[in-house]
């Protein structure tokens, strides 16, 4: 393996080991901070092998988004998972199976496919109560209390199912405009589901709180007993738009040949397309798309984001750079291009493998 | 495997083969009318078996989109195809590999790179000079035919590459407003060619077309040589929006379990989101958006895309959908849907998998 990454032949997402230690290591410290217990989305790695830089970090507790990645990290030795998404009563197997060898968090919000579980469940297992904290995508409206409460009834009647509290995610919070936005949804979570809490009449029910703007830039998120968030492991341009980390957080890019060089119209294309991306992107109202910023290849080290260059459109395999005037004489098809992405979770997703600065290989989970 | 899908636990993509031949024999057929070779693009379904159903119809030669789609194919004893994308200078050693065994049609638009390639060429290849009719993704400007000239001149000359013809992407009839702008695109991307042919002076050169919206909707597309439509093997609804095929003709649905019903909102949840669908949509400007149409199941039927429902969000592992007015009531949790996907190469690429009725396994190639 050389430095000047000759063993790239094709788009490849590299990671960068310390930069993604570093990430994972303040998220760990400001939740201890903050009395609350980090349990890390892995949707966003996908990865046995980078999971293991959490476990050493102190992670015991993982969320995951399927039950089939339930099952990957099982594989890999991590036993106590919350499944954060609602049950599929079609993988009432699997999930039995899982149960055996790992303690499960399942998520409810419907008192019959709670029934459904209690009477089909091999093995007692926990349930959280999702509630919907505005982004109205699943889950019981906070705003709706007596059906979160009526629910919570049924479930601490149930023998198979052990009520455990309470759940949220934040999605919105992504659409926040700003720290001020997301503090008030945070806010006003809080007071909601710990007057909840207090209704339901258990001490022992914890409240868990999870997105990565709001558990990175929030200096006070002090009420929830623990976090969730994901992306923060690579973040990604949409997080720092957002104003979640700075450029230099971001702990993946993914590495690109030049295969055309339009010097008449400032334009690059790339062997790098939606297939290797997603088709994520920040649009404005003229019609602007990004799809990324652009990293030159300088003797082997990536320059920082080029000013005036960005991926700017996307098929099924090539991907278009638009470069500032006269910027295409810098560029020769054969070269590589390092591309920090929109949307760093889906990227990963489309990829299923990542590669470290060296070539180390790091697999993921694969599709169904 | 029973035709009430309880082999389906997880989103799949389940492949029509009855609908999928029938794409593909009319293709076979209005292409040999028009007295064109036909050449399909096989980065749709990136099967191959798939790929068996268009060697049962006739067709010999294939296009593909990457190096590394050529390897898959040639592997499955493909022998003749064209590599529709800017030649890769990183994947020299690949694509000398794979010269041994297949005959590959490269792509070239720049007199260096066809310099390099024939100087690093281990055996004779064909070269094809892409030019742009208008989609203005790569390939030298129909409008510059002085260039296109002096680089077949050039290629004339060169002893591994031999020079074979003038291929186009019409990508832009994506974007075209009805038949006669199609036909136009068409016409005048056909004179042009054919005006260089003649300048060029060599009798045997090929003029090779290819998209799925003329390919399907032109009745009369004679003056090329071959056609290269990928995309009409399953049809989506993009097609069907551009008025490329029927309703009935799209081979492909996504079948996804429903995991919660929102009565007050009428909306479903799927287990399905942007890692199985890919995230093409079609917008309107109030907001609107169209991730696909959905069938209900009745007793292991799919209906017809319901009148007023649609996919209309999508996050990772997550899809909602809109139904109208107290649709709610007809589905439960542990449900299966059937979504017409937006873009069927994307999901495709995305899901890595297909099925058939019965539970037959298809694989695709796998990413790199």
């Amino acid at each position: 393996m050389e430095n000047n990454f000759s063993w790239i032949r094709q788009p490849v997402i590299l990671v960068n080991e310390i930069v993604c230690r570093n990430n994972i290591g303040r998220m760990v410290e400001k939740a201890a901070t903050m009395g609350a217990a980090l349990r890390p989305h892995f949707k966003t790695h996908q990865s046995g092998q980078i999971a293991e830089w959490f476990r050493e970090s102190g992670v015991k507790k993982i969320t995951v988004s399927s039950v089939a990645m339930a099952a990957y990290f099982a594989d890999y030795g991590w036993d106590d998972i919350t499944i954060a998404f609602p049950v599929n009563l079609r993988e009432l197997d699997t999930i039995n199976k899982l149960s055996e060898k790992a303690r499960l968090q399942i998520l409810i919000e419907s008192a019959a496919v709670a029934q459904q579980l209690n009477e089909s469940l091999s093995h007692p297992q926990e349930a959280m109560i999702k509630v919907d904290s505005g982004a109205h995508r699943t889950g019981i409206p906070l705003d709706k209390p007596d059906e979160i409460l009526a629910l919570a009834e049924k479930l601490a009647d149930m023998s198979k199912l052990r009520f455990r509290g309470l759940l949220t995610h934040a999605g919105h919070t992504y659409r926040a405009k700003g720290l001020h936005d997301i503090a008030d949804i945070v806010a006003s979570a809080r007071e909601k589901m710990v007057k909840i809490k207090d209704k339901i009449g258990i001490d022992s029910l914890i409240l868990s709180w999870g997105d990565t703007p709001s558990c990175s830039m929030l200096e006070d998120l002090h009420g929830f007993d623990e976090w969730r968030p994901g992306n923060f492991v690579f973040y990604d341009i949409m997080q720092y738009h957002i104003g979640a980390c700075k450029l230099e957080d971001i702990a993946v890019q993914l590495v690109c040949p030049v295969v055309a060089v339009h010097d008449d119209r400032d334009e690059l294309v790339l062997y790098g397309g939606a297939v290797h991306f997603s088709k994520d992107f920040i649009a404005a109202d003229n019609g602007f798309k990004l799809y990324g910023y652009v990293q030159r290849n300088d003797n082997g080290v990536f320059s920082a984001p080029l000013a005036g260059a960005w991926l700017s459109e996307l098929s099924q395999e090539h991907g278009i750079v638009k470069l500032p005037k006269g910027g295409a004489k810098d560029f020769k098809p054969g070269d590589l291009v390092a591309v920090l992405p929109i949307h760093s979770c889906l990227s990963v997703s489309s990829m299923r493998s990542m590669y470290g600065f060296n070539g180390e290989h790091y697999s993921c989970m694969s599709q169904i």
